[in-house]
């Protein structure tokens, strides 16, 4: 049986997936869509063998899983597509309402440790729908994830209390931001090494590729979007899919800080795919 | 938004995917996978635009439906993918007990078909899961479809009692057996006709570049599969993947013969996509 590999849907990995069709490497795996949370779920029911998921989700199931080196949704600065669009300055949102997208769980609990942590604001939080104007009919301020954040973030660009997470952990800790990893089956990794070797070969070449032609890449994305070639060239500069030790100490930070606020009860070790398992 | 394109799970449109990868088209398209019962469903809910469906259901929904010229998935003879396993002689099977998987609707009105009107046997009738054995502890006969009727066939080929119904379709019509075809919404067509033209041509281009290279698309299937790479290209070779005036003409009268058994309530018109909506 072909690997059974995740793939998520949003634009952020649509570089990944022009690699892929580029190097006409989909006949070797059974490619499955959806959001990060819906794969971590499909991992974790054995539907799938390898997949990007929540880094959050990672450090909740660490035990049963192993991480793919060399590949991760990260950004150091500025990441456009994980946006709190508020009514007022970020400053002054404790014990206001704050909506949640359920589409990603890290994004989630990276806001709660920035208005915790860093701005010392305890709002109420509640799950909505991703939709900006409704979300801002019922609270102060709304997190926004994925081509949804992209679309508030190209459309309010330069508007007063308009926060890029990324941009915020970066002035608040200096490190880069981690919110997707691929992770394997610790199980599958020790049944079938070579499946999952090959697969982690495809999955950075293809990456690899998709990096040297990125102009390509962005004006393939923009035929079917409602972004520009140049600010989708932008937004896949601004984030990095590697996953460097600049970007492994920021994520070990962000589960440090998970775990100061509450929501994660350990730091886990990181742990990769080598040569063999 | 990128046309959404169903696409059949099974081996016998592993060709069109090997195309569709060596040709690098997935970009322009959303592509979703499922059983031909699955997509049908898929794009009566709107969750497609286009895709390969049961040739019956095009039957039972064509004033909503346009077809795709030029490709289908046919038999002339035997299919190899739908077979009979039996426990007496077809002409037998009057009164007893014949079990059915729920994976193919034109497969079932086929048996009917060919039980009612070629050998004059009202079995009874009941659905189940696609496991051979299971269905024979309870069943005269099974009907199997699909990569569980490759198996079968593959396995028990030779031996007495073991059915191709397209073979059987064929000895007694003397026509060709059509069991998918590729439907597209009609309000889709009208109104994105350049999308649609798109994804014909790049499904006819995938098809064409695959039967070029037929050993090496059934090498690549066998590489996944528990067939050998001569098997596959054997069934390959006797499926057909056009849509021609004699394919045309069996399915006729194939849907003639499933109104005479009140499978069908008319015989549907065989529109196609042409130049302009």
């Amino acid at each position: 049986m072909r690997p059974r590999v995740g793939h998520i849907q949003f634009i952020n990995c649509f570089p990944l997936y022009y690699g892929l069709i580029q190097n006409r490497v989909l006949l070797d795996m059974e490619l499955r869509k959806g959001t990060p949370k819906e794969l971590n779920q499909m991992l974790a029911d054995n539907l799938l063998d390898l997949a990007p998921i929540p880094s959050i989700e990672y450090a909740r199931h660490f035990r049963e899983l192993v991480l793919l080196p060399d590949i991760s949704v990260s950004c150091d600065g500025e990441v456009m597509s994980i946006v709190l669009v508020s009514k007022v300055p970020i400053e002054r949102l404790d014990g206001r309402r704050v909506a949640l997208t359920n589409t990603s769980a890290t994004s989630q609990v990276l806001l709660r440790i920035l208005l915790a942590r860093r701005y010392k604001a305890a709002p109420e939080y509640f799950v909505s729908p991703p939709r900006l104007g409704s979300m801002l009919m019922e609270a102060d301020a709304a997190l926004l994830i994925g081509d949804e954040a992209l679309r508030a973030h190209y459309e309010l660009r330069g508007q007063a209390n308009v926060y890029d997470l990324g941009r915020e952990w970066k002035d608040w800790t200096g490190q880069a931001m981690v919110f997707a990893v691929w992770a394997v089956r610790r199980e599958y990794w020790q049944r079938f090494p070579q499946q999952v070797l090959a697969v982690k070969r495809a999955l950075t070449e293809s990456m690899h590729l998709s990096l040297q032609n990125l102009p390509d890449v962005a004006a393939k994305a923009a035929e079917w979007e409602v972004f520009s070639p140049e600010y989708l060239q932008q937004y896949f500069t601004s984030l990095r899919f590697d996953f460097d030790r600049r970007q492994q100490e920021g994520l070990l930070t962000y589960y440090r800080e998970a775990v100061n606020i509450g929501a994660l009860d350990e730091v886990p070790a990181l742990e990769f795919v080598g040569d063999t398992p």
